[in-house]
Order: structure tokens, then C-alpha cells, then sequence
């Protein structure tokens, strides 16, 4: 198992540690998370290998139920894969994402101890300036033609107006809502409950390589993992904590489709349900998320995008008519805005060397000059957008 | 024409001018109001006798447009009719009542110089006690076969629970509301923009007989006046300001259905909206109003009613549980309920007797014995609900 980043991030025993252990635990273990916070992710990588749980990593630990956990885990530790499996993995063009690296989404570090260990990844798209304009839409699997519509409109408009959507890989309205992106040439996100290889469900084999082709599909599990049941409800969690806001099209009350929306609420993201007819028990979650959840009713994108976009963004940067909207840049925003050609496209790294700043400012101010819809991503690296 | 008032109320000079006022000036005429307010009924109609308006009427009173409206209605002042007309209609069942009679809706009172000279009616239910316990359902004239569905079975609903309906006369919801409630056997208020014998439209003439058979129908335009196109707009105000909230079930979008909501919503009453489909443009008023107006999105009558009750109204008294209702009343209240009998019924009079209060009283105890579920009316006057 190789543990180099070419463009910073974790090296290799940290990268090493947490690869590992998203063999031998389930995401969102809080007792891991715990253990990571206190011990760093090599230290407990270590203190899980010693095997010793009581005397070397729960004794003073503080740590609930630590022990056991450490059992559990030291027991899985020979499920981690050789390094050959790995290198086949890289030759399929999946990648591993750790907090820290350039494509690492920050906005999922608001989860704490339940944060993902690392992310999985296959697809052309860079997944954290994707998901800094991105709209997750979700909703049942079992979807009315009516909800099915209404997820690939909804998934077409944002896509058009460049945001990126993000969903689960079930049938019914997640698979719409990838469709609809696709159909519109945009930037889709699909967060699977199993590992990237296996694919579940079997059928959207041809819809997963699609969305890698376009987007990214992204996994907490190891490629080969099976989904469990609990899994979907684990992963629910990533859906909302990577968007800028949740959608809700179709859910039937005290439906599993709610759980992202919950998940969604109780981080103070933009909650948003798409109602329909009453007379539709897959309508009742949504109709229920409004009432008592206080979750905006749209219905279409650009009733999202209004609601998603903060101040200064987006539409509103639209709205401000003939003044140019790079008015608002800071200065050093606005020297890396004019580093990035406006065709070809070009790196980083390059980008970095023609406004005069280091590599990391050049990436974090390119992350919010395309949340703004200044620039954008390319083949070649980063362009400026048409219009902008 | 008759000026006399068996329980109360304004006498002979008030009556009579209000009345008359009613076929010389449009309802809602905030000139006319301020001038009520001014000089009271009688004087107003006075100076409008009085023919000069600058000299005796506009000078010195204050109110812009005074004198070319005094002109206006002047010119309009044979159109009073004769004893003869006001015997007919009171030998059809239509009574008039006026602010201060023990029938007057004291809710219309907010709308301050806008609210109704009178109030035609005909029907066998009591408006002001009717409209305690009661909820506007509108929308949309050319209404879907979802919309009316909606609203049938939402009106039926209401009408289960004791709650009547109140909406215009108008093919659509309004007529698929009083027909829902009609079917459950509850108490329906239909609020015309034509005078009541005028009856507009003219296809709902069984309509309205079945409601003034089992509700109440209602208008402030004198019996046979025709509607003008701004009548129906300033009918709204009534619709939603005589019920405790209002529910919109279609509606486009800058449709004349949205004025009744428009009313609730300035007045701070409840105001409601069923979803529907978003690919239907008669749905899209009510997403409108419940993403811009904060319209609560409600799916049944038991969503309306938990939105339009007061603590310790309704709903909340039955949640209560084994601890009897009746706790919470106040000694007087009380007093009164436990004059009401529980089968046959008895009158107010009779009851006031029985409690030892004066009329007044009664009348009011019972208004709110009625709105909180307690007491309804029945054939022989009021009597104890059952489970109450």
C-alpha cells in the first residue's frame, strides 16, 4: 500500500493508518472517531495492532466502550488487503481521499468523530470544488413518475446553471436526479452504501461509469464491500454534509428517505422539499418536512439555487447587472482570478507561480472563485467562466 | 322599512341608515367609513340627505374626496327601495344585521372603515356563533379534478369535526368546498359578490338553497343587485376576515384567488395552502405562498384545525385526556355551561335565567363554549356537545 501525495496532505503513516482502518471499522464508528482525536490516526492504527485493548489504549483513555471496540477492530485487522489489491484499485482509477488532501471536502469535517476515515473515489471531477456548488437531491427509491420527473428537471436546471448535484446510487429518484445532470452535460456525485467495485445496485453499473465519466462516485467503504442495511443510513450522513443544501423530491413519512434530510437540518444546511399532489403517500414525508421541519418548498432549480446561495454568490453576483463582480474580490483572490487563463485552462500549481502566492492559497481561492461561478474546471486544470 | 331588533342592537335611525347606505355606496368605500366613523350612521346618511356636499358634509371634516364622493352617493339615493322590497325580502328569509346585533361577526370589526354597512343573510344558521368555529377554503374558479377533490374531502373534514366552512359562491373549489361540507351534514357559509336573490352564479341557485337550508348565505350587496368585476376582489376581505384562518387549494400565480390570502395574510390570521403538483400552473399560487408568505402547507382538515386552534380550543381540550374540559373555564363561562341542557336545547334567554346572568352574557359565554367545542346549536337553540 503506497502512501505518497503529490500535492501535500497526509503522508504516509497517517494516509497508511486511516486506508487501514476503513477496513477493519464501519464509518461513522464514534468510538474510532474518539480514538483518532485523542491518539492521532497512526497512533491508533498502532495501539489497535498491539492488540492489547484494555492495558494499551483503553486504560485511561476515557473513551465508552473502548475495549470491546478494539477487540472488534483487532480482529478485522487481517481483512486489510495486500499491497497488490491496492495497485490493482489505482489501475482502475480509484483513488483514496484523506482529510488533508487538496481534494479532501472540508465542509465534512462538521461531522467531528463521525467525520468519514477517508473517501474513496473514481471520476473525472475534483470532489471538493465540486461540491462547493453542489445541491444533494434525494428521495425514495420506490418514485412516482410524477417524482421521477420532477428529480431529472430539477438535477437538468442545476446542472445547466453549473451546479453540481449529489445523491445516493438507489433507483428511483437518486438515479433520476443523476440522469437529469448527465442529460444537461453536468457535474453529477453519486455516494454509494457499498464499496466502488462492487457497485450496488448491480443494475446502475452502467449508470456508475457514467457518473465517473462526468462526475465522481464516491465511497467510505473499501471497493469490494458489500452494502449493509445500516450502511445507507451511515451514508446518509455524507450526502448532506458535502452540499450546499438537500433537496427532498419524493419521501413517504417516517420513510429512510428522510434521514438525510434530518441529517441535513440538524447540521443547519438549506433544507428543501419539493411538494406534490396531497393525495400521494410519496409526497407525505416532503409535505410533513415543510410543515414541521420548516424546509423551503421549491419547485424547480432556480428555487434552490436562490435559496442556496449565499450573499455575494452565484445569482446574486448575476444580479448586480453592468458593474463587473470581481468588485467584491480581496486582493489576493482577485490576482489569483486573474492568474487563471480564460481558454485553455491551466494548474495550480502554475496558476500559484503567476499571482505570486503559494500553492495552497492559489487552491483555496480558486475553491471559492468557483463557488462564486468565477472560474471553473477543465481538462487542463482551471478556466475562467463564460460571462463571468 | 323596518328598523326593529327583538335582542338587541341598533334601533330604528341606525338600521335604517346603514341599510339605506347599502344600496348607495359600493361596500368597502373607506370614504364612506371614515364618515361613519365621523358622525355615526345617522348623521352620515343625514348629510347625504342633506344633498349639499361641500357645505354641511365636506367642510372641516377632514376626509380627502369627501365632497364628490357625497355627490356620488346623493345621486344614488333613490334607489332605496320601498317598505315593499324590504317585506318581500324578510317574507323570502332575508334578514339584515348590523354591527352591535347580537348576529354581527365582531371579527369584521378589524377591518376598521372597510368593514361592512351590513350584512344581508339567509339560512338557518347563526353567522356569528358559525363563524366562531370556522375556516375559508378557496381557490381557483377553473379548478382540476385534484383541487376539487382536495377540497371536498377537506371541507367533509372540517364538517366532521364540527368546524363549518365558509368560501364565495363561485363554480370550483368554492362550490366543491360547500359541497363537502353539505355531504358531511356540517354548516357552510357561501359569502356572494351578487345580492342574495340576485344569486350569481346562476347555475348555483340549488347550491345556495341547500346552504341557506343547512348554513348560511351571506352578502353585503343588497338582494337583487348583479356583481360588478371589483366586487368580487372587495368580497375577499369578508371571506377572510369573518373565519379563524383560510386555506388556499389552487390557485395560479397572480390570480384573484391569492386576494382572499392576501387579506388573511395583512389581517394575521391563519393562512394555508394545499400543495400540489409542480408541473401543474394551478398549484403554483399555493407553492408561491407557502415558500414567499409563509402559508403553512397543510393536506387534510385535521392539519387545519391544529393550525387555526387557539390553546384550549378544540383539539387541544380533547388531548387532554381523563382530566375533564371544564377545568379550565372561568366561573362565569362555567356558570352558563352548566345551564345548557345536554338533549333538547334551550335558548339564550332561558339560559342567562338558569346561569344568572344578564343576556349579553350568555351570548358571549356561549360564543366561546361554542368555539372551544363545548356547546352547539341545535333546532331549540344551544345544548351540550356530545364527549364534550
Amino acid at each position: 500500500m503506497t502512501g505518497s501525495s503529490a500535492t501535500g496532505g497526509p503522508g504516509g503513516a497517517e494516509r497508511f493508518a486511516r486506508t487501514a482502518l476503513s477496513f477493519v471499522a464501519q464509518p461513522g464508528d464514534l468510538t474510532l472517531g474518539a480514538l483518532l482525536r485523542a491518539r492521532g490516526p497512526a497512533g491508533a492504527f498502532a495501539a489497535i495492532c498491539a492488540g492489547g485493548p484494555a492495558d494499551t489504549v483503553g486504560a485511561g483513555s476515557g473513551i465508552p466502550g473502548l475495549s470491546r471496540a478494539t477487540q472488534r477492530w483487532a480482529a478485522r485487522l487481517d481483512s486489510v488487503p495486500p499491497d497488490s489489491r491496492f495497485a490493482a484499485w489505482e489501475r482502475a482509477g480509484i483513488r483514496v481521499v484523506c482529510p488533508g488532501d487538496p481534494e479532501w471536502p472540508t465542509q465534512l469535517d462538521v461531522l467531528g468523530d463521525a467525520r468519514p476515515l477517508v473517501l474513496w473515489l473514481q471520476g473525472s471531477a475534483d470532489l471538493r470544488f465540486t461540491c462547493l456548488r453542489s445541491v444533494s437531491i434525494v428521495g425514495a427509491r420506490a418514485a412516482t413518475g410524477y417524482g421521477q420527473h420532477v428529480a431529472t428537471e430539477m438535477a437538468a436546471g442545476l446542472a445547466e446553471r453549473r451546479w453540481a448535484v449529489i445523491s445516493g446510487g438507489a433507483y428511483g429518484i437518486d438515479s433520476s436526479a443523476h440522469r437529469g445532470a448527465l442529460g444537461a452535460d453536468g457535474v453529477t456525485v453519486a455516494v454509494l452504501a457499498s464499496g466502488i467495485s462492487y457497485g450496488y445496485p448491480k443494475g446502475h453499473h452502467e449508470l456508475f461509469a457514467a457518473i465517473a465519466g462526468q462526475g465522481v462516485v464516491v465511497s467510505e467503504w473499501p471497493p469490494d464491500q458489500a452494502p449493509t442495511r445500516p450502511g445507507f443510513l451511515v451514508r446518509n450522513r455524507v450526502i448532506a454534509a458535502l452540499s450546499r443544501g438537500t433537496v427532498v423530491v419524493e419521501a413517504a413519512v417516517r420513510s429512510g428517505a428522510l434521514s438525510t434530510a434530518r441529517h441535513a437540518r440538524d447540521l443547519c444546511r438549506p433544507l428543501m422539499a419539493v411538494p406534490g399532489p396531497v393525495t400521494s403517500a410519496l409526497s407525505e414525508g416532503c409535505h410533513e418536512i415543510i410543515r414541521e421541519w420548516a424546509a423551503v418548498c421549491v419547485t424547480r432549480a432556480q428555487d434552490v439555487i436562490e435559496h442556496v446561495s449565499p450573499c455575494g454568490d452565484g445569482l446574486s453576483a448575476r444580479r448586480r447587472g453592468p458593474a463587473c463582480p470581481r468588485d467584491g474580490l480581496d486582493p489576493v483572490t482577485s490576482a489569483v482570478l486573474e492568474a487563471v487563463p480564460s481558454r485553455a485552462g491551466n494548474g495550480p500549481a502554475a496558476i500559484a507561480i503567476s499571482a505570486g502566492v503559494d500553492l495552497d492559497t492559489a487552491i483555496r481561492c480558486l475553491g471559492a472563485l468557483a463557488a462564486a461561478g468565477f472560474v471553473e474546471r477543465c481538462v487542463r486544470g482551471w478556466r475562467v467562466r463564460k460571462n463571468a
